[in-house]
């Protein structure tokens, strides 16, 4: 059985403004129950002013109270935290009122532990899990129902396995990581060598090595290497649907949106944000402090910080037809041009 | 165990008239034991003819029956079932001749199911399933074997999770959804508080909420809400592989095609199509009525229905080698053209 | 419980010369217990050099040998393994220092095997696996853990299922094919009439038909055809995360990259390369030989082989903002060209 945090969190705005060290303007004896947008907010909710866009929804809005910075703090007509960054204290705060439920530490009847592996105090083995010779789970990890660990996996400390994650022998996960559903981290890099036409299979000898506070999304898949590891940095955070191939390196705090794949060997840098279904070639290297725009393509490596895009944006279907049609022809229409310009 | 229907499905062909309100045109004694393409069809199976394409398959096919509009009746050699619509005929007429097992009701025993969870009449829980305290099932749902339902989860009747599925704590599942395997719903949205370079996750506290008669296809993803839900509306169809990311709305009986990613906060309106692998950026709205193509790059909103495409088609590798310089240039191709041009 | 392979392979060079079938130069008695990269091996780990750019790394290998080709075979400082083609000869090794733990044969109690399943000698049934009503399985066939395999299914010798892999109903799958965790093959084709403005769900009564000796990758979803089968030849490599729609062919040995998406019924050539996240549209015809580059935007039938790609390459952000526009203006921009070409 699982528990289920209270269904009524309630703490005083006091309470609160100490929780995330912010300051309190007006009445801290008011209670809190729940978190929402400043346009959504009921009575007994506090709310966050993170971005100017909403700003307007501040003087109307009806929660209790109202997570703001000094700049705002004028125009906000009801109960006030004061703090110099609202967003992060609402990332603190939200955390207070999460009402997942969390599962019970202990193993369920139905899971399949095997004999051999190691279980720290208070790790949690849902229902129908199976966790293989040799896994060593530090204390606290939860492996949700459905998850497989295979053979001689390591985990470190509170780290979190959604239901039906796969986790391939050898990995080595750290603490605090936590990695949802569907998700696979070490099945096989695509590596085969061709002969007569004909695929060869090559066994992929590395593992992967994941560091610690990393979040994997849903159905991400991280490949093992061929011989070496794949490497996820620490505070790396990877959306869903996302695809890391065999030896790809992700140095620390990297920032990876939904959708995007990288190719085998392929380095990226610290503190990168790669956008949506982004995709970059295999055996390159991107430096730190890189912004990879939505669907970019990235075939060469980047050597220079900054931001980088690609695409030819969006255009009505009539006008994309005419439109496409030139750009295949473009070097050509460009010839065209410097033998005129030429002839000025 | 399963029931498997019958491997031989058999009924005349006036009960097909019948069954589907169509013209009987030949014999209605005629015994129809599958359905098939016209150029695949043998002796005892009924096709149909929905696509002017195929209009050439018509006067030789071996189908002893056909549907057919009006209009193609006088090529048909063969037993005619006259409709309007024969392609919407034809989808009627193949859940008749469907040979996918049926998933017993009752729970089996290896299933979990937590004892505080409400099952109606008919609800079939298979192989290995769990499912988690507080939720309620409709009648006749079906969980797949392998399936997750996390707790306060919500389906409503004639629902079907095919195997391996995970739905998370306090999803909304509307009537006759289906959800193929290893699609995840209500997993964490992707969202992060930066601070001193290092992301600080922020706790999603909204959920998701499907209306009736969506379908959701393989590996496909959707994010619970930061505080308030996700919304699929009603009569949507998802195919595989597809991300919504949270806080996405997606109005009635849109189709999203395989491989296409919504970031967060998106809106779309209803009766769209969005083609494969086409990208929606975040915080952006689509109206109604509006089709966009394969791969789409849409980083605006669109405000105006009608068809909408990017992407440069398709060039030999030479040729897009040559283009592809010049796409990157294209700008400051343009100023020099601008300079000659008014040198005229 | 599974067997782990000793985690201390051992063999000497000449051994390993003999079994790959490669001229020995140098000490044959020296113990191999490795394979590495030429820059990061270790004493006693073996190498190899089969692309031209790591050649730099060969002199100073710390490699107890080294699988080379003749041409190279002079630079070599360390013992030496001769083969026309060191990287086949590397992934023939690759196996034998495979440590990967191998399920063992036999039903883990926790399965669920229908009693009308038929398992051949040395089936592998992994922990809280499902195997449905009328499945064959074929001898060393591996399933495992979490898996499910619906009714009707039949998997030819030495295939293996990973974890949490799901296999619907009536799939026929070859002799030797491997497919890795949460991938679905067979799941529903993505195939609705529209009616009045609403989708009306066609039943998908084909299956899937995968020859021998396929790969598939992680995550990926081969869907099942709406009449007649979707169908992958033999020798097929798939990557992770691509999704092959109802009634795609894919032809003999064809390799497709990760997060590849196909639409339905189309057919691709054999020995065809697909690289990364490319996309091609539904009812197309790619012919034998054909090359498409990462990301491509294959929309018409392709009939010749030879290489193909599309994107516009990366920009900086800001160069990209003023090219796109000037993309969109592409055909106007052309017209004004013409119109000053003729002028002259």
């Amino acid at each position: 059985m699982n528990k289920q945090k209270s269904s009524r969190v309630s703490w005083t705005l006091a309470d609160i403004a100490k929780k995330i060290s912010a300051e309190l303007r007006g009445d801290g004896s008011v209670c809190i129950t729940g978190l929402a947008t400043l346009a959504n907010a009921r009575e007994g909710q506090i709310s966050f002013l993170a971005n100017k866009t909403y700003q307007q929804h501040l003087s109307g809005t009806r929660a209790s109270a109202v997570l703001v910075n000094k700049d705002c703090l004028a125009d906000c007509q009801t109960n006030a935290l004061v703090c110099s960054d609202p967003y992060l204290a609402y990332a603190a705060l939200s955390h207070v009122f999460n009402q997942a439920p969390v599962q019970d530490a202990g193993v369920h009847p139905s899971a399949f532990v095997h004999p051999s592996a190691e279980l720290a105090e208070g790790v949690s083995i849902g229902a129908n899990a199976v966790v293989e010779q040799e896994v060593v789970l530090g204390s606290n990890v939860v492996i949700g129902p459905g998850s497989v660990v295979e053979g001689f996996v390591e985990i470190g400390r509170d780290s979190v396995l959604h239901p039906n994650v796969t986790i391939y022998h050898h990995v080595k996960i750290g603490e605090r990581v936590n990695i949802h559903s569907a998700s696979v981290i070490g099945g096989d890099g695509f590596g085969f060598a061709i002969h007569k036409g004909s695929w060869n299979k090559i066994a992929q000898l590395g593992s992967v090595t994941i560091g610690n506070d990393v979040e994997v999304g849903a159905s991400s898949t991280i490949d093992r290497g061929a011989l070496d590891d794949t490497i996820i940095g620490n505070g790396v955070i990877i959306d869903n649907q996302v695809q890391l191939a065999h030896n790809v390196h992700i140095g620390d705090h990297t920032a990876i949106a939904g959708c995007v794949g990288i190719a085998g060997s392929t380095t990226v840098g610290k503190n990168c944000t790669i956008a949506g279904a982004a995709g970059l070639a295999g055996h390159i290297s991107v430096c730190d402090g890189v912004h990879i725009g939505m669907q970019a393509q990235v075939t060469k490596s980047i050597s220079k910080p900054g931001a980088y895009a690609s695409g030819t944006g969006l255009m009505t279907a009539d006008s994309w037809r005419r439109n496409v049609a030139r750009i295949r022809q473009l070097n050509e229409f460009y010839r065209r041009f410097v033998k005129l310009e030429r002839k000025k």
